[in-house]
This record gives structure tokens, sequence and C-alpha cells, in this order.
């Protein structure tokens, strides 16, 4: 039995498993960030990006300020994606306006083959913030666990930072792919760990980020990356204290792979505006859900083309029956330079249109 | 009839109209660029890139230098995607290390309405190149004139330069598609005009290139940027002095409407690296050629690695028959921090690998 409060709206997690609901539930890609104001006061008390994310009591406030905002019907945990890499020693820092940043890069092969699972007790500071989160959140919604995939985490590891085109790390693939395949293992029992981590500290459905899965080529996408999110998929709890904990896949430019990353063993793919739901959705058949895909531009519109474009993401998903599978989302992060008004329209639009939907 | 010299290797033309050919040609885009010391010579030379860029006597010099070093089957003109936009009165300048900008970007409905096509002879310096370096080449092979396609266009001359996320072009074509139509029908008109002057000056192929076309979302793809291409493939001359014009249009990320892409009547297709080649020949049938599509990293790995990701993307192709229609290129443009060495590497896996396929 958990100790937490009962969930009030699990919409969202019905929709994960193909159960029926009452309307398209949704929630942003990055809905705790810096288009809103409180956001950006909070971060300037924490007086760092890191501080903020790494404090359990500051990752809470955030984590739950869309919320007090928009009815969204899913939390996500704050924090970084790169928090996997610092605690195996890389050594995260962050250069103001110009992104994340490691002092120990990996680069050649004795970093390499130093490197190993690192003790999740690294991490509590992240599991201390789920637990934190979801007795907050008291059962208003589910709280989302999440990790970078173990490709795009070796991006940033090997590059030692943000890269226009993954040069030195793809380098490393193409000319050793006996190192690659070192770092991508690790990675994914790390990912792993910490994901069920996340899930035994309180996170009610899981989502793997493959951010940089789109960089690479037909064929090394698949052994690089895709592999290795399978192996991250196959070894999480499916289960915790009797309640389903769905997983979601997201690969940033992954339709061209769609078929195959519906075949991993997670329960929903996340999909960018790139995709045609339509075509998605007849591609995937009953395995998986879907998560997706407005355009997160589309919030710097007015309210009735952000309605026009709402619509236009429910009719191509098709009929919204029982177990269809529908989660709505944008198609990637939401911009810091997002009018707070515009997410309030984008709310209302997919409740209020979808709801008729299912009743069908 | 023609007053250049013959035509000495005309295999990239043969494979982009899907004859017979020897072996599978190839050229690299940006093959004339910054990787090249000798192109960091002649730029110092000039001063700047827009000196460099708009005096066809360096235009022409920079062209050839790939030619002298690699056994590359097409030249192709060295200018900017910018000079249509500039010629339109917008104010073309580049930030060193930040990339071009305009002085007057399009933001309001006076600045839209006021575009119009400009009179081709402010383009002068290109044709003026165009026939110095068709001159110069004396029928060593081909010569390829672009543009950047409506769309690529007016993302540059709505955001004022480039762009992350490419929020100000997308916002006006949310709220006012009446205003984003009129800049994308002067640009196509202005496009075709363009390239059917480099045709006239001397261009014996055209390529246009959908750099941001992959930003769009579906279906918003289809109508703003497509259909804009469409309309400049359809007013292009198919023939001059009896020979056919071949044309090619690249669309980076349109991977996932590669038929519709095939569809709008080019002769060839280019295609980044996440395309599967095997899928893609399958899909578009004997409607285009294709041309692509290595990943440009793999010219930082060794030559044996090098050579086997050449050998797969042969491979990947399928059968070399007579009209298979392949021209090989990168799927992106040359990094300019490729080793000068791994491209003779490339030129010649390309060449000695492909010829015993079309013997077949």
């Amino acid at each position: 039995m958990s100790h937490f409060a009962p969930l009030q709206n699990d919409t969202f997690l019905r929709a994960l498993l193909r159960e029926p609901v009452e309307y398209t539930p949704l929630w942003l890609m990055r809905q705790a960030g810096r288009y809103l104001p409180e956001y950006r006061a909070t971060r300037a008390r924490a007086g760092s990006f890191l501080g903020l994310a790494q404090n359990p009591d500051f990752a809470t406030e955030v984590t739950l300020q869309p919320l007090d905002r928009y009815a969204l019907d899913a939390a996500i945990l704050f924090s970084d994606i790169l928090t996997v890499p610092d605690a195996m020693g890389l050594g995260l820092y962050f250069v103001e306006g110009e992104g994340p940043r490691f002092e120990r890069p990996l680069r050649d092969e004795k970093q390499v083959q130093a490197l190993a699972v690192p003790p999740m007790e690294r991490l509590q500071y992240v599991f201390d913030a789920v637990t934190q989160i979801r007795t907050t959140l008291a059962g208003r919604v589910p709280l989302i666990g999440f990790s970078g995939s173990p490709w795009t985490l070796a991006c940033y590891m090997v590059e030692g930072g943000g890269s226009d085109d993954f040069r030195t790390v793809k380098a490393m693939l193409y000319n050793r792919p006996d190192l690659m395949r070192h770092i991508l293992s690790v990675n994914a029992a790390t990912v792993a760990a910490y994901l069920n981590a996340q899930i035994d500290a309180g996170a009610q459905a899981v989502m793997i980020f493959d951010t940089w899965g789109g960089a690479l080529a037909d064929g090394i996408y698949q052994q690089f990356s895709l592999q290795y999110t399978r192996e991250v998929v196959q070894a999480l709890q499916k289960e915790k204290n009797g309640q389903r904990i769905p997983s979601i896949v997201f690969t940033k430019g992954g339709g061209l792979w769609l078929e195959e990353i519906a075949d991993i063993g997670a329960d929903a793919v996340g999909l960018d505006w790139t995709v045609n739901l339509t075509k998605a959705r007849a591609a995937v058949g009953n395995r998986v859900a879907l998560q997706g895909n407005l355009d997160p531009t589309v919030l710097f519109a007015g309210p009735e083309q952000i309605r026009q474009e709402v619509a236009k993401v429910l009719d191509s998903f098709g009929a919204h029956g029982a177990g269809s599978g529908h989660v709505f989302n944008l198609g990637h992060g939401i911009s810091q330079f997002t009018p707070p008004e515009a997410v309030a329209t984008l709310v209302d639009a997919v409740h209020t249109m979808s709801r008729p939907l299912h009743k069908a």
C-alpha cells in the first residue's frame, strides 16, 4: 500500500494505458520553466539553476507552479537531464546563457573504461524531491519521473556540453564503437536504476527523453540509441504498490523510426510536430499510446489560431473512442518566450474540445 | 548551340535523369568551403564573405578549388543563399562568427505588402560568376546553380537572421497566413526567375535548398513550404540549347514527406542521413533520382570507417542497374572542421566501390 494520498485525477495514466477517458489529458514538456514569472522569481531566490534543481524545496515549488495556474493533467519532476553524468563524476556546471558543461568530459579510452554505474545515493536529492513533490501534490494529478536516454546523455558526456553537429561523440562512435558501447551500457544500467529509484520514491509514470536520437543516421540510431533505450525500458519496474507505472519514450526527430520505437516495450511514444498523427496511429496500431504533438510556436499566435491548431491535432489523431490512447502535449519543450496566457488558452481548448469526442 | 566547351564528364547529369552510368557520381554540399586551406586563403584576400561571394573572379576561384583536389563529378556555384532577399532590399550583412543578418527584416504589414520581385540586374554578379565558372570549367564537369526555397528565404527575411525556433516567422504564419502567403508568392516568382537566369548564364542543373522546411509542422509544411517550391520547379526551364536541365530539391529533415516531395516535378530529391535509402527508393519508385546521404560527421572517422560507411550507403540504395538514379552526397553541408584528406578517401571509395555495382 502506498502512504501517499489517493489520486484524484488519473486521466493521464489511463490514457497512457489506453483505458477509457472522459477527455484528452495534457501536460507540457518543460511546463515548469522560464516562461512563468513565478519560476523566474524562485530561480532568483535559488541563486543558480543547479541551486534550484538540487534543492528539493525549490524543486517542489517550481514543479507545482504550472499546476496552480493551469488545469494540467500531470506534474513532471523539475530536474536536469544531466544529473546522471554528474553523479558519475563528470562535474556538471552551467555557463550563464550558454547551457550545461562538464569539467571532465569523456575523451580518452582510460576515462571511458573507468566509467561505472554510480551509487544511487549521489542522486538522493532527486529522489527526495520526487517524494516531496508527490506528497505536496496530495493526489491532484500523477507525477512523472524522467531521465535522458543513454545516447542523449552520452552526447553531453563526450562533447562536454551542447553541440551543433555532435562531431566528437560521433567520431568516437564511428572510430571506436567498442568504447561507445561501453558508455551506452553503463548509461543504460544507470538510467534504469535511476528511474526505478524515482518510482520507489513516488513517480507514477516515467519518461525517457532521447533528445539527440534524431541526430543519428538511419541504422546507427537503431544500434546506438534505440537498443540502449530498449534495455532501460525492459529493466523498469512495471508496477508499484499495485499500480501500473507507464513509460513514455520520446525521440525528437524520430518520426521515421516510429514503428521500431513502438516495439521496445514502452507504453507510449512521444511525437514531435513533424509527425502526422493519422499515419502514426496507423503505423503503431494498438501497441502504444501516442503523446503530442503541437508545434510549441503555435503558442506565439492568437487565441483563435491556438484553438484552430488544437482542433487540427485532435482531428488528425482520429477517433477518440475508448482506449484510443492520446495524451496531448507540445512536440518539444515550451519556449521560455511563451506568453503565459497562451497556455491557458491551450489547456482550455484541449479539455473543452476533446470532451465531446470521447463521448461519441 | 552553346558557346561553352563540350562536357567531358556528364555522369552526374545522367544519374539525375536516371540514365545509365558507369559509376555513382558524387559531389558534396558546401564542397567549396572553409575546410579547405586554399579557400581560407582566398577568403582572406577577399577581405569578407560578401567580398568573396559578390566577386565573380573570387567565386570562380573557390568554386574550382575542390575540383583541383578531388575527382568530384559536379561543381556548384559558390554563392550565398541570401543574395535574393538582399536584392529585394533587405540589406544583407554578416556578423563575424554569428552568421547572416538583415538590416530591414520583414516585420509589419507595410513592409510585407511592399515586397516585390526585384529586377534581376541586381543579381548580375551571380550570373556573371556562373558564366565565368562554366567557361573556366571548360567542360570538366557540369555546373550546378542553386537557390534557397521560398520558405527558407522567408525564415531569414522575417527573423532577420538565423533562429533556433523560428518563432517570429511562425507566429506570422499562424497569425497572418495572408501576409506569409504574399511573401512566399513573391519569393517563389523571384527564385524561379533567379534560377532561370542562372540557367541562361550557364548552369547545367539547379538545386533548391529547403534548409528549414523540416522545422514546420506536418500539414503546414505542405501548404507553406512544399507548395511554393512546387511553383518554382514548375516555372523552371527544363531544357537549354538542347540539353535537359535537371532540378534537385533538398529538404533537411523532410524524410517523412518524401513521397509528397517526389511529386512536385523535380528530377531528383536530396536526402539527409536519417533516411533509409532502401525505403526511400521503394517509396518514390521511378519518379525521381535520389541524392545523398552520408552523415557528414563520418568524415571525422578513419579511412577504414569511411569506406565502411560508404559501402553501407551504396548497399542501402539497392541494385545499381541502368537508370537506378543515385547521386552520392553528404546528407548536409560538409563541416568546416573536416580534415581534407578524409574527402579524398570518400571520393575514392565512392568511385571505386560503385563501379563494379554498375557493371552487374
